[in-house]
């Protein structure tokens, strides 16, 4: 007979897309496995950029470890264990765990944030675009404070393969970046 | 002054065996301390797979890292810190953090979820049966949406050394795996 | 028109010391970049120990990873992405995870906890003192059932780089450490 607290919660829904532009050293791809293909043993580190969903503004970056669970021969692709944060700037970062398949969406858990995400929970859309370099998410963000800054709720591109950045959001101009973004 | 939102909040207890059946080549033990005996620097990805409390139906898999924190001779074991998410197929999953005894029983973090589990928090307990090879867990879940399907809520097999999965389940025959069963 | 359960809801704050004494054989430092500065690949797993804010009581350890994200040449420092968890004996344990600076102050989520930190969520504040060596913590802890015990409630030794742990709580005195304080 408990009142059941999860139905009046607000969802904060938004988009971020993660590029890998080839300019961070990233991903470290340590094949402790010893082993041809990818398996169980191989660790995967990595760090990209995050934009808005307009591609307009650079955001921050991600940062975490990829785990390699299994290859799907059958799929072309792999399961990995993701564990990461995405960082903004000014704002914050949000720490995620779940699934990370290349060969499909998948959702992952949103475990907790800092700064205007101190609180977060919910899950995470992630969608696959070009692998390994363009990843889309829509975030379901619940427990925050407050609303989102409005470069987080604009009008997304819609995922395809060849998105990118806007030159100035690439080029962090100050009108094309969040407050202090992560670098 | 302020009310206690906690006090209110359904608890779902169910629970899950986790088992090493040798054919995932799971898990993988990364001797990256280069010291003989199990050592800080030391790294155990691990993928196995997991059954309800009844032993009759296949969920999917445990998949993550556990990270050599400290061999405890006295013990004859050692403590190690353990990240991973359990996957129940189109159920969703659930992320978990903390202590993993070789020696003796212990309780983890829920960390957050996806799909019914979306939302999730509070503890798991571990108890171990034979190590490395079958481990029970107890699932006291909160901050999900609705209630469990029932497979999840079945009368459990009490744990000891001799329980295995049912030879239906370890078939994944359709009547003994839950929908699209991760594997 | 949903109300705000986030307002209602007690913020737990307390302050813990981390400490290095060198007799943990921790850091590991596993430089599997392969590069002669630290870089993306190189993975730290560490445990060191853990006291109350005022120094006069052995809480237990930490346990965790580090992982490599940038080296910040112009910060002289590193920022690495942090997973790890507190552990304070007979009471339970804290998961966190976020961002680590070498050259600064960050805040971490706490993404759950066990025993009387079951449901835990929030923030937490990481201030270095002498890397690596002597960190500071700040929690905002919220989602707990009932009170903090009174040695988390101490008044805390302001952070300096002198701050060492009392000789009692070193040499963990029954008066100078929780009940089973981890180790």
């Amino acid at each position: 007979s408990s009142a059941d607290p999860a139905e009046s919660v607000k969802v904060h829904e938004f988009c971020v897309y993660e590029m890998n532009e080839r300019d961070r050293g990233s991903p470290a791809v340590l094949k402790l496995s010893q082993k041809p293909v990818f398996s169980l043993g191989d660790l995967i580190p990595f760090t990209n950029k995050l934009y808005t969903g307009d591609l307009e503004k650079r955001l921050g970056i991600s940062a975490g470890i990829c785990i390699l669970i299994q290859n799907k021969p059958e799929m072309k692709g792999d399961r990995y264990e993701a564990i990461f944060s995405l960082y903004f700037g000014d704002y914050g970062h949000i720490s995620v765990q779940g699934p990370y398949l290349t060969y499909g969406e998948s959702h992952l858990a949103i475990t907790g944030g800092s700064g205007i995400f101190e609180g977060a929970y919910g899950q995470v859309k992630l969608q696959q675009i070009v692998y390994p370099f363009k990843i889309f998410y829509t975030f379901y963000l619940k427990g925050i404070k407050g609303d989102l800054p409005k470069e987080l709720l604009c009008k997304h591109v819609e995922p395809h393969p060849d998105v990118e950045a806007s030159a100035a959001a690439k080029a962090t101009h100050p009108e094309a970046a969040i407050p202090n973004f992560t670098d």
